[in-house]
């Protein structure tokens, strides 16, 4: 992989992968001359090569470089215009590269808005899989090997990411990704306290330990707001602020109707809010059809693994032992990938206008379905079985029916009376083990490992076949058959990368907000968790830089302000943490009676901690809050002062000074009326007299009369002066003078 | 008073009253001189005239249209540059005023600027009371008597204000005053609902009714999320959106030291943060001392009183029954004032830099004191009396100890016993009604009634006296004995003017949310809460117009973009209800048993419907919000159309048309190359040579061959065709081409 040829890419700036379908290759073919037309009138070079056995590969480079500078200008305005820039661009459209480059990100970013922007907005308008264009199958950038073997290979020796690695990562795939990595690092950092302290807890207070529970919260708080913080320093460091300002329309709105916007005559695509929020309804029933479907499934295999491990002593026991946990591993994705695609359905009927709004609403369903895959079965656990597991056994027997059948001596069918029935107090602690070690190396394998070894045993699969066809003789020509020799290493590669799958950044995302929620919901249950999603993370930020690498086509750069919608269900976790923990707490630190069963809950007692914990958590948050919104910090010195020298600027540019300075003797002094010199005269009799005078000869107004008494500044001095000398401040003697 | 004289104010701009102290005369002078020198300079003419007996008047007004035109200038560009305005201001200073005229407020609001801010930002620097001017003891505007008077006779036939008459309330004294219109004109309109509803629940369901508590609750959400939309709305309507984003420096604030921004050039006053938080928690042992203090003297006064009225029966009882009222009436307002005066020097030491800051604190200051003095009593009697009174009336004979010296019986000392005494179930009822009729009369008599009555009584005083000094003959000469006759009817109306305390828009502000704190916490006591303050708040706007008018000095307008930290009063009050409402609902709901007590109090039922309660409200907060959120509306509208022609016009003057157009046939059409015609040549495999010839002789550059082996858009689509073709998608024929 070191050879030469895989460090270059050709200049190639973007591939479309088009795909030709089974039927209708004359549509096809004038759907692809359209491609070419379309794309060469948007000021972009195509080259055709062969893909797989059913696709076309396209390639797609700038042609024009004045083109582009248009196309980085006008996008430069318009960032400049909805105050995400303070500095205006520059005057000349011709400069605009020069004047600032672009890095690889944005370069990109550019080209896929020349690609897939619609015709008004001066793009080509290909939208893939989407009417006109449903045979162009993706359109994205290829990947900077030298880059990516970079990252691998520093990133496996460093601990900690610096804000430039933060920034390289930016300037190569944008910063909605970048946000993710910063993120984690964030994340990471800070989970080295509740670490060290549950480690310390672990060993000395033992599980369920209010001391515990109250550095959780707090840690939570903390880590919510200062992330909050962090995001928007770094919006400000990489120019991102208040870019969600400024939304992409998506293509599959469909409009109730276009009317023209009386004042800018321009086309507006209306549909009615009151009918969205009608369908936005639809949700609750989604919702209640989640907690219903995984809920049962949930609950069902949880009330057999009980009777199965706790109460049944029967056949088979050593095998029926598993029976839940393959329902469930088999049943839940299962029901959740059915709920998300529900979800996605839905998303796509509500019907909204921009992407921001689409994904926004995409993502608030996946958490929801997310939060009750992940949570219930601790919740379960947690608060039904222990505290009310001995009301509830004795109904478990229902099982026993659907066991009869295999019994093989009546004794192990006899139903087990409540007093033979003990609780399993280690099961919550040992099923928060599961989820805080277990299921995060099982998650890790399915995501990083599982694509790895799946796309090179495909590999060599293909090679085989294609090896045993050539054996046999008349197998049909590979693809790369027609490769021109120099090009055949990297056609290769590219129809390598064609064939992976897109990288979505908001699973990601996805999987640490979970993490976070078990952290703050459930940690108290057994504190080493911290400790083990320590290293866990450590491995994740490499495993996923891997995923990003190697395991995924490279992504198109987003700009983003924020990790989104993920920052408010951080904040409901951790709002939820308060509760459940000080419910927690309350149920078991007092340890466990003879029976296994927690020391009489008592509902009001309960309800108080869970009152007190909530509020006091609230209060807390708001105090966090403002003091760290008090802090400076240089990116907000750097803001404020970019906009004191934009002002300034301008100001001087208008010819304006930006002080009036102060001017008490030189000519053109205010101090000095027209007649220069006379600017301290007597006020004497004759000159009273020659005044009045000449105002009564002048102006009948009153109000220039009202104005005139006192001729200018001197005479007003003057005249003032003269009544302070007048005041009867203690004496009663009095002058008349005017 | 409907003389032609007192319609005019002489085209003065601003008056400033200079006060000459008892001491120094000579230094009072020299401020004097110097005043008038700086006022000059900064480009205001002025006229001196006598105030009362120890001030001056300084009339000040413009006296060069071309400063006053930078100055507005300037000021538009800085709110250009902030971006409160989308409209970039003309290119020429000159035209300021003429293209954009301005409105009295904004008129007002420029010259203050051009008397108050600091000699660096283009001002006089004169602050009043303070440093090197604190002989200027006040700066004001003087009233539109034409204006005022029109307000009073047309509030007063009308219900309603519409959006045009706040636009001249806004005109004329400024934003912050307007938007206390709005929101009382706003909560006067909602009020509608809750009275109606409230009549209906008392005349149906009576008190404590849980269908009053949720629609009363729901009421509060909805008024008060509609409000902040409604004051994003003015804030587009008015131009002043994101107008808190400029903050006016403090002249009072004391830097620690005095640094210079080494990318601006400019000084910065640096006062350390953490130095600052340090002094605001002093805040925490104030809040307490406001705690005990207050709360000490209700509940002490509040033990007296249920022990006069129900307990004793010894003498003087008819007196003594007032005594607590006395006590608290006489004691909490000054306890308060104290508390207050020293919550202004505590801010005063938390050494704001800005004026909003330093407002900001102060407000949430007195929003605690005030709640405390509201609300504590009937806090008392809902939480403490009623449901505990047996058990600590007992305790109350302490008080029997006291009045022994009195006894003129012995039978009057006997303790009652605790059967003897009986709750009265009306007490909390009755302490409603007072504080929902007749503490607002009390409170409108007391902020309206009495000011005008004691000015009123003030100046028939002062004339009695000097009519009687003057018949004994040897009077110092009155004030107004040296006026210009014409000037004689104008400058007493400016001296009574001056005389006047100055109008505090935040503590009418203060009212209301008081007020609506007592609607959203205890209004499910009494339904007909919200009928009495309908009533009341109608007669408020009309009363705070008369003082605003009459009985104050014409404000200096302020921009403002909300009502400020009275937001979140409201908000924090609405939550807080949802808390209290459930609560008093739980225990009071369930009728009286027959010793006046509530039905059992369990706790944990308590405490469960406080829970519930508290989180369906937060939901309903949460989808309200979002619900509103999704509403469009014309200034909505207004503020993206605007956006847009800016766009607009600036791509059109770079040069840049805002739309490619798709040129697909005529000359410079991409789809043509330098060799025109020969776009279309065909592949042979002639040409195929020469290209290879070409190539191989022009560049050696991998990129470069790897993009001219199709030549042209033209090829490209060639060979892709071909290739389609070649397509193997379900026969088995294959044919090599290139």
């Amino acid at each position: 992989m070191a050879s030469k040829v895989l460090q270059t890419n050709y200049d190639v700036d973007y591939v479309i992968i088009y795909r030709v379908p089974k039927v209708d290759k004359a549509a096809a073919t004038a759907q692809f001359q359209k491609l070419i037309r379309t794309l060469t009138e948007t000021g972009l070079t195509t080259e055709v090569r062969r893909g797989d056995e059913t696709s076309l590969l396209v390639f797609v480079r700038i042609s024009d470089e004045k083109i582009f500078s248009n196309v980085v200008y006008r996008s430069r305005i318009k960032d400049w215009l909805y105050g995400i820039r303070q500095i205006q661009p520059s005057g000349d459209p011709g400069q605009t590269l020069s004047s600032e480059p672009l890095t690889d990100a944005e370069r990109h970013r550019h080209v896929h808005h020349m690609i897939c922007f619609p015709r008004e907005e001066g793009g080509a308008g290909i939208t893939p899989k989407h009417g006109e264009w449903d045979n162009v199958e993706a359109v994205f950038p290829l990947h900077d090997h030298a880059q990516n073997k970079k990252w691998l290979t520093e990133f496996s020796r460093k601990t900690f990411l610096n804000p430039e690695d933060l920034d390289e990562i930016r300037n190569t795939v944008g910063e909605k990704i970048a946000y993710y990595y910063a993120f984690l690092q964030t994340y990471f950092s800070f989970l080295i306290f509740p670490a060290a302290f549950g480690f310390s807890c672990w060993v000395l207070l033992g599980n369920f330990s209010a001391i515990y529970a109250v550095v959780n919260g707090l840690w939570c708080v903390v880590f919510v707001e200062y992330w909050k913080r962090q995001e928007q320093e770094l919006a400000i460091r990489w120019g991102v602020k208040h870019v969600s300002a400024i939304q992409a329309k998506r293509r599959e709105f469909v409009p109730e109707k276009i009317t023209t916007d009386h004042i800018t005559g321009e086309k507006v695509a209306y549909f009615p809010a009151k009918k969205r929020l009608l369908r936005q309804l639809l949700q609750i029933p989604l919702a209640l059809l989640c907690v219903i479907a995984l809920g049962t499934v949930i609950c069902t295999c949880y009330a057999i693994e009980i009777f199965l491990s706790e109460v049944y002593d029967g056949p088979l026991k050593s095998v029926l032992v598993f029976t839940p946990t393959i329902i469930l591993t088999l049943a839940v994705p299962a029901i959740s990938n059915y709920l998300t695609q529900f979800a996605e359905k839905l998303t796509f009927y509500e019907n909204y206008e921009t992407h921001e709004a689409h994904d926004r609403a995409m993502i608030s369903k996946v958490f929801v379905i997310n939060f009750i895959t992940s949570y219930t079965a601790i919740f379960l656990t947690s608060f039904v079985y222990v505290p009310f597991a001995s009301l509830l056994v004795p109904y478990l027997d229902i099982f026993s029916l659907t066991v009869k059948p295999f019994a093989e001596n009546e004794k192990q069918l006899q139903t087990p009376s409540a007093a033979s029935f003990t609780i399993d107090p280690n099961r919550l602690r040992n099923q928060m083990i599961y989820f805080a070690v277990t299921a995060q190396i099982v998650n890790f394998a399915m995501e990083t490992v599982l694509p790895i070894v799946t796309q090179k045993g495909t590999k060599k699969y293909k090679e085989m076949q294609s090896s045993r066809a050539e054996k046999n003789g008349g197998a049909a020509p590979s693809v790369s058959a027609n490769d021109p020799p120099e090009e055949k290493e990297f056609l290769t590669r590219v129809r390598e990368e064609a064939a992976l799958p897109d990288y979505d950044v908001t699973s990601d995302l996805r999987e640490m907000c979970i993490q976070f929620g078990y952290l703050s919901l459930f940690s108290v249950i057994w504190p080493l968790t911290p400790v083990s999603y320590f290293f866990n993370n450590w491995v994740e930020l490499r495993g996923d830089t891997f995923k990003l690498t190697v395991e995924c086509r490279r992504p198109t750069p987003t700009r983003a302000d924020s990790i989104g919608p993920w920052l408010d269900s951080l904040e409901f976790l951790a709002w939820l943490g308060s509760i459940t923990t000080a419910a927690l707490v309350y149920m078991f630190s007092g340890g466990n009676g003879p029976d296994g069963k927690p020391h009489t809950i008592k509902l009001a007692a309960l309800l108080l901690s869970v009152f007190l914990s909530e509020h006091i958590f609230l209060v807390v948050r708001l105090l966090v809050r403002s003091a760290i919104g008090k802090l400076d910090s240089a990116a907000m010195r750097k803001e404020r002062s970019e906009r004191f020298m934009v002002r300034k600027k301008f100001l001087e540019e208008a010819g304006l000074a930006d002080v009036i300075k102060p001017i008490t003797t030189g000519p053109n002094s205010p101090l000095q009326d027209e007649s220069g010199a006379q600017a301290f005269t007597e006020i004497t009799r004759e000159t009273l007299e020659d005044d009045a005078r000449r105002d009564s000869l002048s102006s009948s107004n009153p109000t220039d009369r009202f104005w005139k008494r006192q001729h200018n500044w001197a005479e007003t001095e003057k005249v003032g002066v003269g009544l302070i000398d007048l005041m009867d401040l203690g004496s009663s003697t009095t002058k008349k003078k005017q």
